[in-house]
């Protein structure tokens, strides 16, 4: 077997140099940076089954599972790599063997295809991605709930329309981000739910008619919860799945976006309300003054960021016909870079929020009047008096006084605003 | 009280109208034509439970209630209308008891603010919505098998890449979207437990310091699980609870958007394994001879317009701040066109998939030969071949096989072709 | 013909009402609120072509140059209806010239299909559209401009990461706008450039092949730059102008969008560097003191329905075959809702840009000293210090100084500050 | 100097690791991979200036213009790397300068910030890049024209949803690609004019005031048209332009995509009419007989991949407030991926068109009597029957014929169809 030649290939003259680039794109990396402990897992899983069901011999069996452990280790060592005329992980690992072991190394590939091969590969990456990361949203969700406790009593300006509003507290703001990713682990937990079966035997979407494969067995080994039993629908599944996984983290995503743009405002010079230790802050090269919350920028942008990645996947999905495309390969990138951005949010997060500075002083000169005046609507009310008597009557009021402070200092409303 | 005037709204001068008109939108509209009776039924447990607590007599409840009654009955009947003047249907609501039983009317509205009026107003529509798409979701996958079961024998090619590759079955092609659809209610039932809380009584997401209102009673009589307590998140999912509907739904969609590729392709001439009743299919107004299935290509593009809406919210509401910001409203119009697009889709599903014709003779005439040819490979490879020597000896068969056809009949890729 | 019938509709039954539902659509709603005219303009002119060529008679082509007048007359006057039953506005104005004036109506169907009828009259539309938009665009870049110049003076802190940064005018800032939107107009020019082409006569997109259209007279009369000759781009062109012409005036919504969150900061309490009068702010019916600028709220979300629009017409057409497909009737419903957005925006925005009022009060007391650090390292490399050197110098200077503040007031970061 | 510092760090502690990594993100990677030509260029240009304003001896510009020669070439030969810790280009220049030949490296930071160093840099790649692509475009659509030339009587089944439709050409087919992408060139040189402005001397966007800095200078010496004179439109224009162009080339995209999805339906088995040379396509690991047009199907995802980076880039831009904001770094690797994405597709096609195979004998063979059928009611129009009597009298005359037919063969719709 020459080195990197794909199984489909004729003999004579290969693929266009420019058709190869395209259409492998950046599959190769990905498999070799983030995929293939997964696929040797579910490769060793596969050649257990097939030794049960007679089509490899223990000797066969042994070697293969030792190459694959040799295959691992390498790996982690940095020293197993996927390259660009491998095209992807499953020709990588075949190659190794075949080339160290010999034609064992082609039986591997018995009753299945690379269709199911990167389907259980990313199926099995995708269940440990959901787990990590479910638990790292119920860790932060807990932080955000022990910092809130710290300062249930501490009182906030609440603001609406980027105006203040009606006090509210520091607990409660901070709380509000825990119930949102308390209740964002439903979605994730039902996204697992969905995608925890195996795909792995279905082939290129079609089965394998002529051996008997196991697929229970390595839906055991492999630990999903059931077998995928129709063979469509597994290769159905392959972008679907990886949008519906997208669709669960997005809600996290959602929320640490809509956390980090209410730091900024709370941050800023005018406000001040917390802030975060020097080492989370950076500069300026040109205004020595600057202390500027960046993370949350990136933070606000990688929402959208993700928010396209995730819609990406959707729409190659959407409209695609039954039966393996090519498109397909290509959501693999804006899955795991999806995945990716979560995970990175998430850990980060899970250093800001106990890091949380907050100014009291601040917090308490901010709490001015106007924040009290729906109380005193309130108030009316409680007395008896219909709430939009009262309500026009508050208002009244406060206009009265608010002209008059007005015009007593600043007449910026007046012959000084350039109209 | 003048007619539609906003409780907000100083006595001189009001809103410029261009300004009117750009803030309101449609969504008068939406309340007026959806959401209606949902606003009323909110009101109803909001006006009992304000009796319960000594706001309101027993009398002003009666009046209350009744009122509310015959908005509900004018509505069904078409007479209730909101009008833009009104800016929404909870002012609608007020002005018509208002100015038909007198103050009272405007007693309803204490203790909450239009923000928590349209939060559980919408709480309670997506309730709704979910549990009956849900169980549309879930009729639909019974039809879907139901129709896989009668033809389960029968066989049709399998694609992949839009060309022949091996055989599967009518049953199996049916059954791997009935699957999907079950699958895809496992993400509706969480979206159900992550939305069923009751936002009412959190009024600007401030609550409410003056009365001791009974968020539970409210939470009771209106069914929700359990209490948003937190009065903050509950102004945070707005718009973002939305958001959780629309994607969990998303999946039904883009399952239907793929049958309907599926259905373009295998109606067209060259195929023509299915059909559907005249009364499904549309013509040409220029060529006499055309049935078009028009109906999936409007399924296929509802998939890019459903995506787009759910987007358009999922966007709206990433890096927005905490607090009401008047974005939000905006993410009612793509919310319920989202759902109703949704709805729509599956109640006409239900009449395709029973309607649907197989066509045997033209299934049987494309089992052609090509769909073997892996079939091949594996009876070597069950007499002890290599996977990939079965490959490579069946592959310069089949070849050598069509290469001597192609001879002997058309010279497609000699002379004839144009370079 | 009975009314509402289709050409292409049997005689026997009808299309199942849900089918006739979904596949139409808003489709006949669009086309009787908006495009009627635009039908009417375009099938004078092919009436007038067709009777050059022989095609009608003189007597005819009067019936049918009256018949039409009549239609926009009507249509003006709100007394013309598209109903759903006709499908489009195509069939509406052909039923009614057959109802009035006998078969001649049916002949004015010769010689284009509803395909080039759609696409004439689209054009015509965006045409009408782009001309409006572009000298819309001109002016309110005019209007910033003109603002700007009266407030050129005026100092206000430039922000960067919304803190702070250095010293900029007002009418620098106002002025970024007027180039912003100079600079979209050449956008327009050339989508206006791109589209301004004939579609009429392509039929289906295949052309007339027994008839001898003269499709320069058509161009010439319909005000086309020039024919677009191939039948297939004319009906490639479907939705695919549609986004060119989003995208053009997509960026015309950004910039408004950003002055929208510009004006949301500069009118906080914190800031309030401007304003606007009474009748453009909104209130709370909850919170007697609110002044709230839901406008810019509004124009912000705008940007981020009309990017969903936009991107749902690029998506239909991408990855679209050749040929009509019916996907492309969808397109028309986010077209139209987005060139009215953009339109809606724009007329609002010439309010409000010349109703801003500047509070060179607040302004002036914002110039703090942490906008002039920057000027003070500059006067350093003035003197000869490297670049490097006077930021550090300068940076440690200023540390010093707040630092030294910070400590004789408020003890934020100190003592005060919960960890 | 420390190696990799950067100027705004204090010289106790630093960033934290995993806040640095979140705000780099893949920024230095791009820098170094793609960008750091064009900071050569554009910081040569910047040294000449301060040279002529007397900021800079000529012995310190020749020291730095040789530095920035070195660097190029380093560059070009693969050597000078710019790493995580120098967080981008600009850094990595100015660390090389000044651990090679000491402080004049610093100076070259003079009168310019990251910010306009940022956006002149990519300024100049835009425009390159639209220069190599308006150019790449235009002679994509001469191939597509020479090869519809070839082929211009060469008759072929026109399409309309799927269905055959009416009789086209290939010529007419090849040439509508080149009309739409002749178009597109119409956009491309509308964006080159938009960005092509000198934003160099912007610094942070508020300008530089204690040096005259003579922008026309640098506006000439890096070939722009003219200069960005509002500092701070300037620092708007960052990711705004970015979106400008990925909407222009955007239009290639969406017509590379709908030739790509033509392709995959023209060269399936049941049609074949056109075919690629072997090494251009690809083969199954499971299906020996495959042969698969997968570069089509990742022209087609990329058709999506492209349009969620433009989508990206535009929703960050949209509600972004003025002045510089770390979201505005996001964009680069949506552009840079966009535009690679543009530039590979492109020159794929240059070699894809010219190898095209015309199977003559396929596309006769297609030519059936249906797609003659409207001729035959024009036939009847021309010998002066109404067009919707000739279209019910043909399509009478056709169904009869076809039911006549159906019911000799097979039994497709009678007995055999499983309802």
């Amino acid at each position: 077997m020459e080195k990197g030649k794909k199984i489909w290939q004729s003999s004579s003259g290969g693929l266009h140099p420019l058709v190869e680039a395209f259409t492998v794109g950046d599959d190769y990396r990905l498999d070799g940076e983030v995929l293939l402990p997964y696929d040797v897992k579910a490769s060793k899983a596969h050649a257990q089954m097939l030794h049960s069901i007679g089509v490899l011999t223990q000797e066969e069996l042994d070697v293969l599972l030792g190459a694959l452990g040799e295959i691992l280790t390498k790996w982690q060592e940095g020293e197993f790599k996927v390259l660009p005329e491998h095209e992807d992980g499953h020709t990588a690992i075949e190659e190794y063997i075949t080339l160290k072991y010999g034609d064992v190394g082609k039986k591997i590939h018995t009753g299945r295809s690379r269709n199911d091969q990167s389907l259980v590969m990313l199926r099995l990456y995708m269940k440990d991605k959901l787990s990590e990361l479910t638990s790292g949203v119920q860790q932060l969700a807990s932080l955000f709930e022990n910092k809130g406790t710290e300062a249930s009593d501490v009182l906030m300006p609440g603001y609406t329309h980027m105006q203040k509003a009606m006090p509210t507290t520091v607990g409660l703001w901070l709380g509000s981000f825990a119930c949102a990713l308390r209740d964002a682990t439903i979605a994730m937990e039902a996204a697992t739910r969905q995608i925890d079966q195996n795909p792995l035997g279905s082939a290129a979407g079609f089965g394998i008619s002529h051996l008997q494969l196991n697929r229970q067995m390595t839906t055991e080994a492999l630990g999903f919860e059931r077998l995928q039993a129709n063979s469509l629908y597994c290769g159905f599944s392959r972008g679907y799945f990886e949008n519906i996984v997208l669709q669960a983290l997005s809600q996290c995503m959602i929320v640490m976006s809509r956390f980090a743009v209410d730091m900024m405002m709370f941050t800023q010079q005018e406000t001040a309300f917390f802030s975060l230790p020097d080492e989370f802050v950076t500069g300026s090269s040109i205004m020595p003054q600057k202390k500027n919350y960046d993370l949350f920028e990136i933070m606000r942008a990688n929402g959208r960021v993700y928010g396209s990645l995730q819609q990406q996947v959707q729409q190659i999905v959407t409209g695609l016909g039954s039966g393996y495309h090519r498109d397909l390969q290509v959501t693999k990138k804006a899955f795991i870079e999806g995945v990716s951005l979560c995970s990175q949010s998430i850990e980060l997060m899970h250093q800001i929020v106990p890091a949380l500075r907050i100014h009291q002083e601040r917090l308490r000169s901010a709490m001015t009047r106007e924040l009290y005046v729906t109380d005193e609507v309130y108030k009316h009310v409680a007395n008896g008096m219909a709430f939009r008597e009262a309500y026009q009557k508050v208002k009244a009021e406060f206009f009265a006084h608010t002209t008059a402070n007005a015009k007593a200092s600043a007449s910026d409303n007046g012959a000084a605003a350039t109209h």
